[in-house]
């Protein structure tokens, strides 16, 4: 059985075509090219919809590599990852997973929230993820050595983190961690304003309106809004809808049931846009 | 191994051939109208048997778009959304699931009670949900660009919220959120007496009813009688079924099977019909 | 791929061939006719062997529409309601389902004890159920027209009903509920006379034991004697056996192992046939 | 699709060749042969190894009717006991279970241990046990009616009845019931002499070391020691092992490893045959 | 279907070639031997590493009977051991599970740790370990009689015993029970030199070291040092280990990894051989 | 059915082609030899990171065998370790698992992280590490004999050690235990210093890191910093990332997101480098 032939077309199809918007806060994208000049796996740590996936996208543009990414989640197999045998025509014919993929042309391997897989799929991943950089395909009898540019990277919140989902220790000190969070509030009315197309001001007090919620995260509130639901804000407004209900729809409205926190949530934005 | 060919007919399938009766209750419309402009993710949130799935009926054959619609229980595995390989007479061949189907075709699709789906599942559609607007077909090697006409849709009933069954702050916080309720008094009649063909102070009636209960949810009962509901009942009455026995099979009896709960609410109909 | 071709003979199979005994105690024929003539989904609620799935048999033949009956249990599949593809000589063969035959063909489709079948499992009847009246086949790519003749009935013991098992609110609001018990004493004797051969005087005596019985539900007794038990020692006892003999064999032992309740009902039949 | 032929030597195999031996306490023949007569399904109850399985093989032998034994556990599924589809050479062949080749050939159907199966997994015989006497199989699409000569039989011990594995109350109602037990002193004597060939004496003794035991069921005992471990006592016996071991090994030591109790029983065995 | 063809190849793959080693310590023989001329099934209970395999391999030896012995676990279906059909280039081909070959060649089938398979997998041996001595191949349609020299042995260790994994009573029943235990010291000593080719002293010691742990049993230790460990030990120091640091290695890491269990026997250890 | 041809090939692919870098710290490759010679199967006990991998490959390439690893999980199936039928153009081919491989070529067999897998996963390895040193391969009817060169090698991490995940007392008791922990400071150094190339200075203050951490495993930390996140350090720190941040992004942030904990270990951070 020979190893599937792994052409340039497969490489091409996970390269990124045009630069993705990414504004930098401090220094992260300089760690993480000295983490990716030693090929060290790589931890995003963050809440919900602060950039991670747009960070990696960028990074793999800067450094032009292919990225595949995988969502990860509790049903995920360890074949999933890894690949299958598919019945043919002519018999069962091999097909490689994402991550074996990966592994053969050199990609940065993408899993994201990783917490959401079981923590034993995880365990596929420590041979690559360590000095050996080998990912052994036991279904297969093959042993992929790891492409000189492959590196691991996964995200994961610490806020869902649980005593039933969380990675294992011998998971854990594989990687190294860059903690992400939501960008300042110059930062973050920019990006609005750049997404939505909504004026400076406008994105300012979206921004306002987001932080008073992530003050309340903990105390009644799972998370608090996302750069992402600004944004949705934003091209509502942008579309004529009056500010406040484009508001309700897209910052109160998904983050919670709870009627006393709907009437908190719903004030601050009479206030802020009032 | 080749896309698979999406033809017309594909399309023509999934178009409303008629519009589906839709009363407006307020702006909800233009609202949807302005996210869809910006194919936004949107979730309808409300009670049983309101009219959330006539909604999105309505605005699909508003828009001229076709419409998929998916009834999630907890059973669904990604590859029911996704696709899956059958075998053929020549070996294996892939078969687009319902969100593929919408990903390629530019398709509204939604996804019926949501929460009942396996939260996992959901992560699925993630990529599509973002700016990215992909759906990775990992078991096939594909990763499908949306139509631009593409949209998600999904329903959701916070009655039915719990700890177990909740959708993740990273799902949630992909969709802007319509909330929808019973209608005022007089637009439910309206509906009643056009669907069931009731005369108008019979339809009346059975909305007070109706309101009665609703003010016991929570009291004894987890939902009030929808308008589905009064429309059952409405038909038995025109049937010469008479009102007294047609609200107790339609309505009562339906909901509950506690002792007491039976009591007020055939009391309720006694005194609103007696 | 064409839609299975859906002959006479079929339909035929499910033709009731002659009319079932049944003992009308109430309108119940009457209210049923006004509930098929909206198509509106029915469910029968009572308790076990009082005669539901008699009535829906004997609705089916007077109506002239063939019936098909499914027993619900908790490991049907969506699948086992719907249809699956099977592997044939020629590749992949589809076969509809007994819900999907009950929509081609217009019959009435009767889940029996439908509260033992997982509550998501019941999600694939809700497009049927409301104003769509259509079944989508997924795995086919085909969504199902229902015929104007089907109808769905669905039978439930409010008895089993427990916080895991019960149905949800959404299923519950898309049928009408007619509520069943075991017929008044007169009634009840001369089905038992009918069914088992016994003299008018025995059938009334056991008629007696069982409504002893049944004042024992809740206190040490799950159930009451039904009426097939009832018609079971009638069986024995034109059968030579000795009233007090077939009574404890047909009526008691079957109901429990608890001694005291073992007393308490074999001196209700002493009482009774002593 | 045409119904699989069953043939003569199918039905030839499940009749037993010779007569069994069974020494009769009671009138539980004549109980019997008046529920066969109705065709009623029976209900044998009773603890292990007290002869309920030797019982229906001597009905069957005396009726000259062919039994069908299914052990039951808690892995069977419908399937098991149904039939499915196998894959041949020729595409799917359908093969009935053991409870269809009993429908179709007449045979009594004897479902031992019943209790161990999933309660919803015996939702497939109601269909059978009622006036209907029909087996609808579902996935093939036939619904079998009962030979004349078919009667279902079931075994189920009280001993081992627990909130988790009980039978439900419409399973249950379906059966009459007879109540097995040990035998009285002298007959099991005579069992166990015939049984093993131990002299009379010997048997009387190894007798009255069960009786002890039994009166401790529920005292530290799960189950007092059968019929069959005194047999098994008695062939040891006869090829010399000495009494008092032989008793230690067959009757105490399978039943208990509770220290207490393995000196109260070993006292018991030095008593009696001391 | 004809049954498969079982030839002496088979038969012959099951003989042990040569005596096992095995020190009897009592009368186990005679009684083994008696108990397999009545073709009882037996029971070995007793502590890990004791011995109870070497036993069984020794009279299968002794008796010129093959041995097919199964290691049980808690996936173990019942396919595995009855036997399942396999898709083959001609279509499904049935392969005989070892049980099911042990009941045709009459060999002594060994379940080794048999309650780590689930109580329910034990009911398809029921038939063919009481008076039947019959295996029914329900899959297969085929009904298999036990050839005459067929005996069943289970083993079983009471230390594992829960409430969770226990033999049912009706399983039990079918069984006599031969208790074993580590074997007197002067035995095991004589035991470790054969095996490991220390000589006698140390042996001795190593059994004084195996003793000290087994008074622990029940008192921070789930099980004492076995024969095996001792032998583990006395391998490593005829390569020239020092004794204690041997024991330390094959005696006391193995067993436990509690701190002060761990400073008890090292300190067993330094007084036996310091 | 033959039994596969082991090719030089096979064998040739689990060389180490290299001698791995391995620091010994005591006699532990005396010992392991010692065991070797007896085909000992072999445990390594000890925390996440500390090298027991390392130390496996270093042996098997110091011996001139073959190694074979399987990184053990949860859902890992006796069949991914022994071997399975895989559907063929010819129908169904037997392919052995690596435990199999390892036992025809005379690998050492090296089962990391074996606590994850089921218990019972792992009682298909008992025949293999007794006297029997066979693999009986139910499947497939056959019982392979262990070449002499084979040896079983399991890892295993007391610190995640639960009642829920523990080896039962008749697998570990087939084990002779190496213990493994972090190497001495100045070893530990040296390691470090060799891996990451940063200066022996550099090198010593993170193993002081590390030690503070270590002091805080059970009072906070699940484990402490292993020897691998240190060496990640020092790869960063040649990369010209200031010490601090790369011990933050490496040392730390994996490690925990307890608010307590990370001020504690970035001021061990700043104290050492400070």
């Amino acid at each position: 059985m020979n190893a599937p032939v792994t052409d340039l077309a497969t490489t091409q199809q996970y390269m990124l075509a045009e630069e993705p918007y990414y504004r930098a806060v401090d220094a992260e994208t300089d760690v993480y090219e000295a983490a990716y000049a030693a090929r060290m796996p790589v931890m995003l740590k963050g809440p919900t919809g602060c950039g991670k996936t747009r960070f990696v996208e960028y990074m793999a543009w800067k450094l032009g590599k292919p990225l595949i990414t995988v969502a990860c989640n509790e049903d995920m197999t360890a074949s999933d990852l890894v690949g299958r045998f598919l019945l043919d025509a002519d018999g069962t014919r091999w097909q490689d997973g994402p991550l074996t993929i990966a592994a053969r042309i050199g990609a940065i391997c993408y899993l994201d929230e990783v917490v959401e897989a079981r923590q034993d799929t995880m365990v596929v991943i420590h041979a690559l993820t360590d000095h050996r950089r080998v990912l052994p395909l036991e279904k297969r009898g093959e042993q992929v050595t790891a492409h000189p540019d492959f590196q691991m990277v996964i995200s994961y919140n610490p806020g869902y983190q649980s005593l039933m989902k969380d990675l294992k220790q011998s998971t854990k000190q594989r990687f190294g961690a860059m903690v992400f969070d939501y960008p300042p509030a110059d930062v973050e009315a920019e990006i609005v304003a750049h997404e939505s197309g909504v004026e400076a001001e406008v994105a300012r007090k979206l921004v306002q309106v987001a932080q008073r919620s992530r003050n309340l995260k903990g105390h009644g509130l799972d998370e608090g809004m996302s750069t992402r639901l600004l944004v949705h804000a934003g091209q509502l407004i942008t579309r004529g809808i009056p500010a406040s209900d484009a508001c309700r729809m897209t910052l109160v409205r998904p983050l919670t049931d709870d009627p006393d926190m709907l009437d908190t949530l719903d004030s601050a934005i009479d206030t802020v846009f009032g």
